[in-house]
């Protein structure tokens, strides 16, 4: 679950996929998120049913409620992205203003997601290891507090990445320099349907007037912010 | 602890404080992260002659490892920010460097502090709550849960705050607009001998040429990475 979330969270910052057009990363991006939270229900309904079956009470631990919280903001997240940022109605300046907030909440549940499985772990280790019990210290729990520690690792890379303006997906206008060729067809078609906020930038190359070169500039903060 | 911690990250997006002397906030920003790292190693203390009073073992959780690990990583950035940051001795180009990678260890080190918060809640309550136990929801236990969510709503709004770029200290320049009185007399002459990165977005208002936009364009956003 948390190497599909994080997949979904950097797939615009490998460079390799900058010559692939902005709608198939789109794409890919909700799909990733579609599957993470496939696997979070099905992981949630086992946890019930392992639960009921040995008479365990649900929902009672700061985990589960934790956890239960990032469920829920992260199907709003994917319910709101797939309206605002893949269906074609929404303005561009709608787009614009709400990316920075979609950005931000994407990566405080992907923290809180990696905190709810912390407390999970910790929870773990004290209920299953009785004899040794976890403080005396067995093999199992020096290694899965290991295991903890990569985690936390981990989600503070994915962090460093997601939030590194330099390797941020570039606007379309030097993409099509970077890679003559350009995205497929169907993609690039598509782009000149779906708006989308990253194209104000295509006015980056035609500055004309003080008034012009001022709105760039604002307009280049904006996206500046979408990378939070 | 966490309320020293954030404050200590926010101090720079409060408006009312962008008319004191960037040195004075850098002070208290350092001064506050001073009081914070105090506050941790007397907790630490703490825990450990509490462990030994009752022969618990030290250092064999998950929440210890990770514990241990901020506080290892907060007094580095701590050391290093005050090398860097507030001697006078740093060349301009070392704190651009530096600041992006500075935000962002300070803000992973305090999201890392409120998950190791998290756990240690969680060790807590599992190993208090005996009769009856933290599964069967006695008050105690719902109580102490919705604090810990508490504690997960504070850690996002800080981070919220301190990740919006229009919540960031204006550079300097502007900050003269804002406010004709500016800075202490002390704090306008430290000011000046203590070079620091955002002076680099003084040339804001003296547009020339071409060649001195791009420049400007190319600071600009090394002032945006160093707001994450």
């Amino acid at each position: 679950l948390v190497s599909v979330l994080s997949s979904a969270i950097i797939v615009y910052r490998l460079p390799w996929t900058w010559k692939c057009s902005k709608l198939l990363m789109k794409f890919i991006h909700a799909g990733l998120n579609t599957i993470a939270m496939i696997l979070a229900i099905v992981s949630m309904v086992a946890v019930f049913e392992f639960h009921n079956a040995r008479n365990i009470p649900n929902m009672y631990s700061l985990h589960s409620w934790i956890g239960l919280a990032a469920v829920i903001f992260y199907s709003l997240q994917l319910v709101l992205g797939f309206a605002v940022f893949l269906l074609p109605f929404a303005p561009v300046t709608l787009r614009a203003t709400l990316m920075p907030i979609h950005v931000y909440s994407g990566l405080t549940i992907f923290a809180t997601v990696i905190a709810t499985a912390l407390m999970g772990i910790t929870e773990k280790l004290i209920f299953s290891l009785k004899n040794p019990a976890y403080s005396a210290s067995p093999p199992e729990a020096t290694f899965v507090n290991c295991l903890g520690l990569l985690l936390v690792i981990y989600g503070a890379l994915i962090l460093w990445m997601a939030s590194r303006p330099h390797w941020k997906r570039p606007p379309e206008e030097n993409i099509k320099i970077l890679c003559p060729t350009g995205g497929t067809p169907e993609g690039t078609e598509a782009e000149s349907t779906m708006a989308d906020s990253s194209n104000a930038d295509k006015s980056d190359l035609r500055i004309n007037s003080e008034a012009a070169r001022k709105q760039n500039l604002k307009l280049d903060e904006a996206g500046q912010r979408s990378t939070m």
